[in-house]
């Protein structure tokens, strides 16, 4: 544990906040949002800066849970002391989205009604939803404006709705490796993810049992998407054709043993209704293209940071620069850059010198420029 | 049915051949290989062509097995009279592969010694045992020397194969979409397919009845693996974001409910054990890389036409362009050219016009330019 730049020891808390109507006309009563925080809200309640996680993220960004945790947050990398999101000056606030499983309102949460988890019986959550959920939370903190919105892939998308929910709400909004809406492709690899978890003999439509639940099919969900999150170069790099190592597990090749060990280790972590739930957000998540796109952004007041990567295939840097176009075209103001990296779509995961740069660039230009 | 420049109504035949020592060091006893043939055999036996399937595909690679055959074989497209393969001129033979379920031996097979199916008993293939079975078919036909070997894909190594494995024995090799090896990338995609499959409850370690098969492992491997043979562009455009046509099928969205129904219908003519057996011998098929490539391919004496597809992901241009460098440092006779296609790697399957006039230049060269 490196504690120079660290956020320290942080804790997950969960607000228990007012009811949520969603997108689809269910209400949400509790809504139940965990969360992290790092740095301190100035007096002024200025300086908040809300970090927005990817589909199989969650609150943890920063620091760690207690001394023997071996990782730190997700995103430890650029939130801390120094740091790109610097919690010398930031108070940074991370939060689980809706539909997840890692603290917030969704399916393995107890339904009021029946005492027992929604399960399947949870409502349909939408992207927006999720934004919906996050203001509940940055309002109980009595913030007027949000200094920045920063997310990457799901977290991106859930940015750029904030900056068009609420335009007057963020004055700065960074969006990484993301998309306005998902091609035929990216729902392709979701839907045989979701199908994995629906063909498998305990899935019992979603009303499975902790101790019975959808482990195989959720396991296979996660290798493919485990496979289009990294780059085939980088697949090259860290694997080539070598044979496994340690145990056999079934696969004849270290790639094959490697990603057996990412989906078990996954299921461990994540609830295979959340897996469904968060993917059809993310899948139905549709600003459109090109003028539509444009006029969906109009409403949008902050200034934009774009991020994408040259090794991310599955979130490709044209739909980066899709949305690029249409905030151009809509006459906002927008910094766009493609960081060159061989990580594929994790590249906004992992320490980037440059993209420490951009961000901290970004976040110290002056407001009004 | 367009008959005009077809081979018109074919049959698949059975050959049962000698013994054959596998590289294992098993042997096949007998060794059956499902075939078909189009066009006439010369006098002198100097005019067959053997084409080479990739994966999922079998000995009907041209024409229709009735009259009320709905799709031709897989090639039909280059193999007839008058086309690339031209049957006017040519003996074509087209082969199923052994470790197939198509009618050579493979899985599905009778085991002699059992009298049961072989199932997961079936000895490991590899590329190179699938050439020394196509070697016993051709033996059988007289043939001293093929005038072409041509493939895509799993085809392609095959191919390559023959052009080491036998090189006075063929004159012109074409290699479509294809690679001297796999890369990790592409070993992690079969993975999650052979996975699939294991985690099916019917899987009983490759020893299931043909009544309770693992088919939904089997709909899942194939699920993935046809978003891999197409590019982002082609799925784009066939289905966008659009809404499901007819029957819902579990999907929200159209490129959804045709990877389901894709994955549905291979499992009534594909074998799981095959697609196992398949898919390992196409992961660990491999020549190397550079010199120890060069040298894998120095024994070769034929000429070579590699073809390659630029939306091709799965087996991206630069597999082949270092079978490419390799053969032309090995000073061997080479031709490359890459066409600019957007179907994916399933380019080399589709009607071009482009490709056929390659094709066509190719076996129309003079033999000894």
């Amino acid at each position: 544990m490196d504690l120079e730049r660290s956020v320290g020891i942080v804790e997950t808390k969960t607000a228990t906040l007012g009811d949520l109507r969603l997108d689809n006309g269910s209400v949400l009563s509790p809504t139940l949002i965990a969360y992290e925080t790092y740095g301190t809200l100035s007096p002024a309640k200025d300086n908040a800066i809300l970090v927005c996680h990817a589909l199989s993220g969650d609150a943890h960004a920063a620091g760690y849970h207690s001394s023997s945790e071996k990782r730190p947050g997700w995103w430890d990398d650029y939130i801390g002391p120094g740091k790109s999101f610097d919690t010398n000056q930031f108070f940074i606030i991370s939060s689980n989205v809706i539909g997840g499983c890692k603290g917030s309102s969704g399916p393995i949460s107890i339904n009021p009604v029946s005492g027992k988890p929604y399960g399947s019986s949870f409502p349909f959550v939408s992207i927006k939803d999720m934004v919906e959920a996050q203001k509940l939370l940055i309002d109980s903190f009595g913030i007027q404006k949000l200094f920045c919105v920063a997310g990457g892939s799901m977290g991106g998308m859930q940015a750029l709705q904030w900056s068009i929910s609420y335009p007057d709400f963020l004055t700065n909004c960074i969006i990484l490796a993301s998309s306005p809406e998902h091609s035929a492709m990216q729902i392709a690899f979701n839907e045989v993810g979701r199908q994995a978890i629906l063909s498998d003999p305990n899935w019992n439509n979603g009303l499975y049992e902790d101790n019975a639940s959808p482990r195989k099919g959720l396991a296979l969900a996660r290798m493919v998407g485990h496979i289009t999150y990294l780059s085939d170069d980088k697949m090259r790099e860290k694997f080539g054709r070598n044979p496994p190592r340690g145990n056999l597990l079934n696969s004849d090749f270290a790639v094959g043993s490697y990603l057996i060990y990412q989906g078990e280790s996954f299921v461990d972590r994540f609830d295979a209704n959340s897996y469904i739930y968060v993917t059809k957000a993310l899948d139905h998540f549709s600003l459109g293209k090109g003028q539509e796109l444009t006029k969906a952004l109009s409403p949008a007041q902050c200034r934009f940071l774009i991020i994408s990567y040259s090794s991310d295939w599955l979130y490709p840097p044209a739909q980066s620069r899709e949305i690029v176009k249409s905030l151009e075209a809509a006459d906002k103001r927008v910094f766009y850059v493609e960081l060159n990296t061989k990580e594929g779509h994790d590249s906004f995961l992992l320490p980037n010198a440059k993209q420490e740069d951009v961000i901290n660039g970004f976040l110290k230009m002056p407001v009004d420029e």
